[in-house]
């Protein structure tokens, strides 16, 4: 059994408790918070819920610990700081930092002899492998990401910040006209606008103005104002009813040309449609978790990727059933 | 450089050939065949093609030998005698005979000190990763492979060998209604029947009897009996003309759930369109033979296959490029 420990008791953390409930190979060892841990209730029965600053003492009780904080301010200072006495997972996701994560990851697991993995999820993560797979097959071509159709937490809280707004969730959708010209391997050019459409559901204060609230919106730089957004006013119950969910997906599609004349035109596709966006990269960290502490037996130390992962070892299938059901 | 040896000079060696000539990394050094090397004409300027029975004396001059024969009669035999001599690549696709290959190969390269790599290609291979991936993520739910649309060479050969055809051609064509419904995250139970259809274009001789041809193709056991046959008649000229192409595809999509209770339903589908099979399917085996050099310089030994790769090897960029750019 790998033994698995949780920092952090959101979305994510109770998406992995549910990913390990359903693992025969793991079990659930504690839950770290830095809550007070008496006002914590966790779905697992007889688990633990501990202050994260007494983690040290679970030193030799996990063998991999999962950090379920967030990209902006948790992970940038907690990764670095548990790989130092664990095997950890996080799900760091803000692109542009990543070589720089990975660098004080790298250094805090080499010096205290553990392997960490990090950017483990959908995007980064599973689209990443997608991307990574389609460009060394098709050295010749073009890789597209659309993102889609879901909630985009950032955009809701963005959205939220607006003065009047009571309530808001943004809904990022890939256009279909885009979408089919990638799929036809013409490899178009794409701007941010032809890509993706944003509808925002917004309840909005008693009073409010909802046309300077619908124009603060659709002008928002960076946000919206690259694209074309659709603001729609609704009530709270409505919100409530029918945009309470996560759900998300997305697509990597990539064209590329094959033969001697690169006379034959090839298209990749790998898509997603996710019932909720934290359950399932949740799903993707324990996987990967599973993978981890199998590297760290076989002597593996460092920082890695999802790409440094042999399939084989996200599942708790043999190497030999693997070879004779899956291959 | 790597230096890349061909094995085996019809659609794969010569598709072989092609992605190298792409590859800013490989150099192909010299084609072995059973003919006469006199009679083979090779695309690539100053490369020589060799007797097969001479490949031994190449020994030291080759990192990869990719191994371009069928899976019927060739590779079985072909791959564990040449995984004694070279760090071996082939595209061995008769999925029920794998671990029998596997197991002789393995004890092959083990034996010499050298490392090979089987079934190599789209399914089995990128289709494998795929179902192994989704499995692990999503271990409640059910994976399903559909192929096309797109020529089937077994089954057009099958039609070939009946009295009065000339010459044949047959599609495999995926059901989109059984598509939709697997999409849809329900896991329904299909039959073959459900799953594909079969498409024949017939040129017969002068005089035979169509309706008879048409009867023997719908009802040939394991072939065609147990799916939906639609046999068209046409001239030589429209053969010519509209069916010469090895255009093939396919998907892999599981449905799973997630959550504590299972209450999300989560879509993985991957699809490939391919302008040509033979040159696509080379694609992934140099891709695998790059992969397959760095394993064997850090130690690896004995047979491999692609679950055990992981993905970073596949390209010729740095493991600092990919997870700047495409992590």
């Amino acid at each position: 059994m790998t033994k698995i420990g949780i920092i952090g008791y959101g979305n994510l953390g109770r998406g992995v408790e549910s990913a390990v409930k359903y693992a025969p190979d793991m079990e659930l060892v504690a839950v770290f918070t830095r809550r007070d841990p008496a006002t914590v209730k966790i779905q697992t029965a007889g688990v633990p819920v501990v202050n994260v600053n007494d983690a040290a003492s679970w030193k030799d009780k996990i063998d991999v610990m999962i950090l379920c904080g967030g990209s902006a301010t948790d992970l940038p200072k907690q990764t670095p700081e548990f790989a130092k006495l664990f095997n950890v997972v996080d799900s760091f996701d803000t692109h542009a930092n990543i070589p720089q994560h990975f660098a004080a990851v790298d250094a805090a697991a080499k010096a205290a002899g553990k392997v960490s993995m990090i950017s483990v999820g959908w995007d980064p993560g599973l689209f990443s492998l997608n991307r990574v797979y389609a460009d060394s097959i098709l050295p010749d071509g073009k890789t597209y990401t659309f993102w889609g159709k879901g909630v985009s937490q950032g955009h809701s809280d963005a959205v939220r910040r607006i003065a009047g707004v009571k309530n808001a969730k943004q809904y990022t959708i890939p256009v279909d006209a885009a979408l089919e010209a990638v799929r036809s391997g013409s490899n178009p050019e794409l701007s941010t606008r032809q890509k993706h459409t944003r509808e925002v559901f917004v309840v909005a204060a008693e009073g409010a103005d909802k046309a300077k609230i619908e124009n603060e919106i659709k002008t928002m730089p960076n946000y919206f104002s690259d694209y074309d957004t659709t603001v729609h006013f609704i009530d709270e119950e409505e919100f409530a009813k029918n945009h309470s969910g996560m759900a998300h997906g997305g697509f990597v599609i990539r064209s590329g040309k094959t033969g001697w004349d690169k006379e034959f035109t090839n298209v990749i596709e790998y898509s997603l449609k996710l019932g909720s966006n934290p359950a399932f990269t949740t799903s993707v960290l324990v996987a990967y978790a599973r993978a981890l502490a199998r590297m760290y037996k076989e002597g593996a130390r460092g920082c890695k990727t999802v790409l440094d992962v042999p399939p084989a070892y996200l599942s708790e299938k043999s190497d030999e059933e693997l070879r004779k059901d899956l291959l």
